[in-house]
């Protein structure tokens, strides 16, 4: 098409509330229209990538059988109040009634939508293992959207649902689309895209992983070993402290250690060493208000999504009142005598000569060994890993933490939904099974997003040609020089002919307008007839990367973009490897 | 794919509460899933169907460069509330608040989001004309969904809106839409849709055609005139009553007429015409509860979308109070002192000695001349046409009225939304005019339910082949003999590396129950590999429509296939005319 009639509007100025380059060049680049908070409307070029996104995702599922579906965006609340999800989601799920009075939502994920609409065919074992999934829009009601189309409220989603009677069959199927995701980020131009195991969150399920780009504007942490290639979520990756090397067991006692509240006043007051000092964090359930302390290494922190997934439930920062018997700033494992749920974390776990609080105002004990002065306490993992750690996997101290933008997502989830919802199948001997699902999510508009991010110069997006707007982006430089003029339309009547996706700029605007535009569309092959080079026969043809850059003979000059263009393909898919 | 793997039930039993057989076949042949009152999911096969449709219509949009974008499903109220949509419109409009308390909205059609996108962009007259179009899921919460997928709450939708700098561009657009439509339902295999002249109801603005599927099975009437071609919908339709050949002007008499309540009891009782009687039909505003009195023939009725269009607001049927001042059963024009909007409709005019109530009980009026008697009287048009009216166009008696399914609809629009939403350009005199726009819908799942509502037979739909699921339907009749499957498996093999699209039934059940599901599935070509024929080196090769049924070579059979599908489409491509 030609750039004249392409609407959105394109400038030059970085907008102020456009914290990563992505969200802003998807503004700049008349790509996205902000609508409300975290809603927008795509504008022809954005429509044109996620569609392309879409098919890669598309020929990637069918290639694994998986059977395209639809499920409604609005979805009755009784569905979900079969799998308790109507009740135990937060406010992101955004529920309303009809105008008759009936509970309705919009979907966030759609487990309950698609057991629902297999839970009468599947009754036998014969029709297993089948998969399903459908591209269509979501909504989450996130408290704070943010980063373009990286964290938005509606999103086109693929998400796909797969059905199996054994553990062995859904791993078998999992490790399936694990490879299929692999495809479909290299596929849109970020092979390097990691896989991490998480934590299930509220989706439920064992075993799960995200894809992770790693990119310093990303919201996620990620754990890494470049020694063993171990990689995790934060929630998902044990933290092992090394409590080797320090003291023995000592005598415990009492010592006053006056307005000394925070570890670091204690270790300076006492000369002992943080490693050896026990800290205190403090919460309350969000249903009961209960108290939960958490006792860990005085240099740890407490991860809040391992302990509420510990916990089973929610917590929030305590409130500490005189009634609640804890000594906020003195509080301690030794005497404590609070009504709360203690917790002792793994990194105090080998330690023999601790320094604690002693429940009583400007008072520690020094000396404390937990096995000895209190017994045999229950250990569990509720702190952060930190960088250069020791890798749960290899056991060297290896660990990095990368910043990074989950751009897909697979779940185990076992019987979680099958069994709250009722669907059962008959197996070889005629008994009443449960079926094991898998689930599977990419975000159309944050893969999006997530390639520009990190496909892009100081001008604009290099997009990849898998998902580009265009492959070829025309600029015709002087349209009042009709030799000009006639071999550029030309050029564009030729591509457009043999089926090549042309962004023909034929305006009456200077080169440099010309050429910021071209950067912000970030078309990978570029074309540019103008007087000079013509006079001797010749366009120049480069690519957005600026790796190539040269003048080709106007009369093969379509052949060569061609060839261009298919050397650009296999670029990318020279890096579609398949790992199954 | 393969049949066995295929998701969704098939059965034979018609679902007691399918009314209409698009409705059930839908359901008995596994294209979609109830959820909600009016809310489906959709099977494989029927997300196979309405991704063709979307493709056909995606091509057809291109062509007249209409460029494709996509709008928010969830928008701000505060949009609407620029149009004055969010008051105006009824509780079909799903209203909703966010978790902030921010009013949304679920998104019926998108006149606001498309002036908001491209508001600050079209700033100037050299961005015009230009068009938008975005193929989405909406959501109209209809009072009673009914018909499956042809009155839904939830469905996916082709909108397109254009802007333009003067009437005459917005008709020369419009033109190009309405072809583009011809073409599309002709692609989709219903070249017979016609287009109608209709009442642009909520949308607003002035000229407005609905493209109607006549079928028995319709909700809509529609008026057509065989004579001339004239058509359209019962709003659009001017009634014009023939009255020639009544009689003169008489006396005005007051006569008693006890307990003549309806026009038949005062025909009867005077022995008079029902032609020149006058009847009253009493309303009262929705808004103010004001009265409103129809006066019409006494053998008409009324049509209230015209009387509402009329008014500008909407009524309901009248409580007649002993205040009001009305008598029902004796109300008439002459002599009426009531406090209430009085309306003579056209069928009125031109009579010259009617029977009319005199407001007062069991007395009328005989011999009523409106003229003489009551003075110079706005006639206007608010009654329903009936068939053997009076054709508009050509003046014949000729009106006959048909039932048809709405499939789309095209509307000029004006400025309603671009001056309520302040919406401007600079002229080429640097004068700050208003843009005039048109849209364009396509509800692609009821287009989908429109097909199969014409295409079918007692067994299943006979989708056409631009459409369908997949183009040709395998049946392995004995999947024990090696030697059938051997030939079936090529077949099927053989045809998928070529990219036609094939479901294969390699099932070992009966023959009755693959061709049961064959039928339900509608597939235009059917390939049959059984052991009687292979014998003689021959399968059988069918239409779903029976057109061609004949036992073809196995070793040419794939050419022949092939062949069948190109004839097939040429079918279809034949009846794409165009009209402009």
């Amino acid at each position: 098409m030609k750039l004249a009639n392409l609407v959105g509007l394109r400038f030059k100025e970085r907008p102020s509330d456009c914290v990563i380059d992505s969200h802003a060049f998807s503004v700049r680049g008349g790509y996205i229209k902000y609508v409300a908070n975290g809603i927008y409307s795509l504008y022809p070029p954005m429509q044109r990538i996620t569609a392309k996104i879409e098919n890669i995702i598309r020929e990637e599922m069918d290639a694994y059988d998986c059977q395209e579906v639809l499920f409604p965006v609005v979805l009755p609340g009784s569905l979900w109040q079969e799998s308790g999800r109507y009740e135990s989601v937060g406010e992101e799920l955004l529920r309303f009634e009809d105008r008759t009075g009936t509970k309705m939502l919009l979907g966030m994920t759609h487990e309950e939508a698609a057991v629902q609409l297999v839970r009468e065919y599947a009754n036998s074992y014969t029709k297993y293992p089948f998969a399903i999934y459908q591209i269509q829009t979501k909504f989450r009601d996130e408290a704070r959207p943010r980063a373009g189309m990286i964290r938005v409220r509606e999103f086109t989603m693929k998400d796909a649902y797969s059905f199996h009677t054994s553990q062995e069959d859904l791993e078998k199927y999992y490790d399936k689309m694990a490879n299929a995701y692999y495809r479909i980020f290299a596929r849109a131009g970020i092979p390097d895209v990691i896989s991490v195991k998480s934590d299930s969150g509220m989706i439920g399920g064992s075993v799960s992983h995200e894809y992770m780009l790693l990119t310093d504007a990303g919201e996620d942490s990620i754990v890494l070993c470049d020694e063993c290639g171990y990689s995790a979520n934060m929630e998902a990756a044990d933290t092992i402290a090394d409590n080797s090397g320090l003291a023995p067991s000592g005598e415990l006692k009492k010592v006053h250690t006056p307005d000394c509240k925070t570890i670091e006043d204690v270790c300076n007051f006492l000369n002992s060493k943080v490693e050896e000092s026990c800290k205190a964090v403090m919460y309350q359930k969000n249903m009961t208000d209960e108290y939960v302390v958490v006792f860990l290494r005085g240099d740890y922190e407490v991860n809040e999504t391992k302990l509420c997934n510990y916990l089973g439930e929610k917590v929030h920062p305590a409130e500490v009142t005189v009634e609640s018997g804890l000594c906020a700033g003195f509080c301690g494992p030794y005497n404590q005598h609070a009504n709360a749920t203690i917790i002792y974390d793994k990194t105090l776990e080998g330690i023999e000569n601790l320094v604690a609080g002693a429940n009583e105002v400007d008072y520690h004990y020094t000396g404390l060994n937990i096995k000895r002065d209190i017994g045999d306490v229950e250990y569990v993992d509720v702190s952060k890993i930190r960088s250069n750690d020791i890798c749960p996997c290899c056991g060297r101290k290896s660990i990095r933490i990368s910043r990074g933008i989950e751009v897909g997502n697979i779940f185990q989830l076992g019987t979680k939904y099958t069994k709250s919802m009722g669907m059962t199948y008959s197996d070889e001997n005629g008994e009443e099974k449960t079926p094991i699902m898998g689930c599977y999510g990419i975000g159309v508009g944050r893969l999006a997003a997530s390639v520009l991010e990190v496909k892009h110069d100081d001008f604009g997006p290099i997009w990849p040609i898998s998902i580009a707007p265009w492959q070829v982006h025309l600029c015709l430089m002087r349209v009042d020089d009709a030799e000009c003029k006639a071999a550029a339309d030309k050029l564009y009547n030729d591509l457009l002919n043999l089926g090549v996706e042309v962004i023909y700029d034929d305006r009456d605007v200077r080169a440099g307008a010309m050429f910021a535009d071209a950067d912000l569309l970030g078309v990978p092959v570029r074309v540019v007839v103008g007087p000079k080079n013509l006079k001797n026969g010749q366009v120049e043809l480069t690519t957005r990367d600026k790796s190539v850059s040269k003048l080709i003979n106007v009369d093969t000059a379509v052949s060569e973009i061609q060839a261009l263009i298919a050397e650009l393909f296999n670029n990318i898919n020279e890096k579609v490897i398949d790992r199954i």
